[in-house]
């Protein structure tokens, strides 16, 4: 199974889906492919954009004669389309995903009939701007995307699937649902929780002290950045990961009493080798190109 | 009293002094810049790098013939530097410092005779790598300054720290320094404290499940970045704004402890009505250009 003979359809053309469709396309990697919208606005922009070779607005007519087929809308859709669209995929699909938690896709996927090869995916990269119109053909290029096989993935399905992610320039990393999530509870969605409650905290003290907002600068503004991120997409994420976002959540928590502990007592040695760990930590992070 | 007249002297030739001085000696503004360090190896690059037109090792040595003098080293030794040098400096000295801590400044500047005029300042920019060797003549481009003059400070004085300022490429902005450490309390010393408690949680939660950093991407490269700063400074900035800091540290905590029970409750209307004020006010940052 060679991806130059799929026909791919991507379900949910926004930042990530329409960023598939433009590197699938520019590429020329697959016999076609396919872009969902119900939208006549978003259809325009898959067509100026090439950010598929065919629009299609019924998903009974997309998936027909579609050999791998990826979702790429907010995480509980994505959920809901596994339940429900599956009985209008050829047998033998390759079904895949691009939302942010793992556990209740793969929970979904395992209820398919096995005609249906499903593999949960998650790319790791993303953006504050939403839509097709933030959309980059470049998005997934040096970036890794997690794939999450079941137990009963015919190997030459997940090879499929890679062959896309290589196409894209992305890494594969494979991983199981509970760790991705758990991991991406801390990286990703607990940092979403910080950059918001720096954006709250900021707000709530302008109220009184509008001069905050004259001294933000550039430490503020990328501590801050992924707040401005899409809320769709975030409710979807902090709801279907709650149980490790609630644990994430009082980790920091935890956290900051340590500072304020260090800071109140005057514990200037201590404050000191925390803060240093610390540094140390996010400086290996950049010596080891983590990002 | 021009800048073209005058002799400046830079304390401290790190990241902020050298910045300064590279500034300073590229567009030719003053009659002489002077740079002073006990390091030889800061020395040479001070020289490499034309950060000062000369290199004093003598504190005495600099401050003579200095028309203004510049302060730039961390926050608490700038105190105990305005206490201790002042009577190295020549009548009708301008004084100024680049700390992040103003209220601590002030308040040794009051102190010193009327012969020095004294103005409290803050350049708001910053990188997470220290020492002369990250330095940038253009650092201060576009950037607010604040200013912090004292109930005794001559205007004219005001005027030449102002034309400093603004040869740099920077923005002045008046402020007391009350207001100013409670606003970079919360846009500059949270957002730091919230960094590296992203950091640690990370940390702690990597010891059971490694891939946690597999996962790490842009999204916590960038809320995370300020943690990777100079430990120095950042132990003098909050020590000598505890209070403030503190009481961020608590709001902050609120914060957290508000979305932990949207997310317990499954109050999904409460937390997208938070977080789409968040994400306004955020977004509303990038187009009123804060940064």
């Amino acid at each position: 199974m060679k991806l130059s003979e799929c026909t791919v359809a991507i379900i949910g053309m926004g930042l990530m889906g329409g960023s598939l469709g433009r590197a699938l396309v520019s590429t020329r990697a697959c016999k076609e492919v396919r872009g969902f919208t119900r939208s006549p606005e978003n259809g325009e922009s898959i067509v100026s954009l090439q950010a598929a070779d065919r629009v299609f607005t019924d998903l009974p007519d997309i998936l027909a004669g579609a050999r791998l087929t990826v979702l790429a809308t907010p995480v509980r859709t994505i959920e809901q389309q596994i339940a429900t669209l599956y009985p209008f995929m050829d047998s033998g699909t390759v079904l895949t995903d691009m939302g942010s938690v793992k556990r209740n896709v793969v929970e979904a996927m395992r209820k398919l009939p096995p005609e249906i090869q499903p593999i949960a995916g998650h790319p790791m990269c993303g953006k504050e701007t939403a839509g097709i119109q933030a959309s980059d053909p470049e998005l997934f290029r040096n970036k890794k995307w997690v794939v999450v096989p079941t137990e009963d993935t015919d190997p030459r399905a997940v090879r499929l699937l890679e062959e896309l992610i290589e196409t894209v320039g992305a890494r594969v990393v494979v991983m199981d649902a509970e760790t991705h999530d758990l991991a991406a509870a801390c990286v990703s969605h607990l940092a979403y929780v910080l950059a918001a409650s720096l954006v709250s905290s900021a707000d709530l003290t302008a109220r009184t002290v509008p001069q905050v907002w004259e001294l933000a600068s550039s430490g503020f503004r990328d501590t801050s950045r992924v707040a401005a991120g899409n809320i769709d997409m975030v409710m979807d994420i902090l709801s279907a990961n709650k149980d490790n976002v609630l644990a994430m959540i009082e980790t920091a928590t935890e956290q900051l009493g340590d500072f304020a502990r260090l800071l109140t007592t005057g514990d200037e040695a201590g404050l000191r080798e925390k803060l240093t760990h610390i540094r140390m930590t996010r400086r290996s992070c950049d010596t080891n190109k983590l990002f």
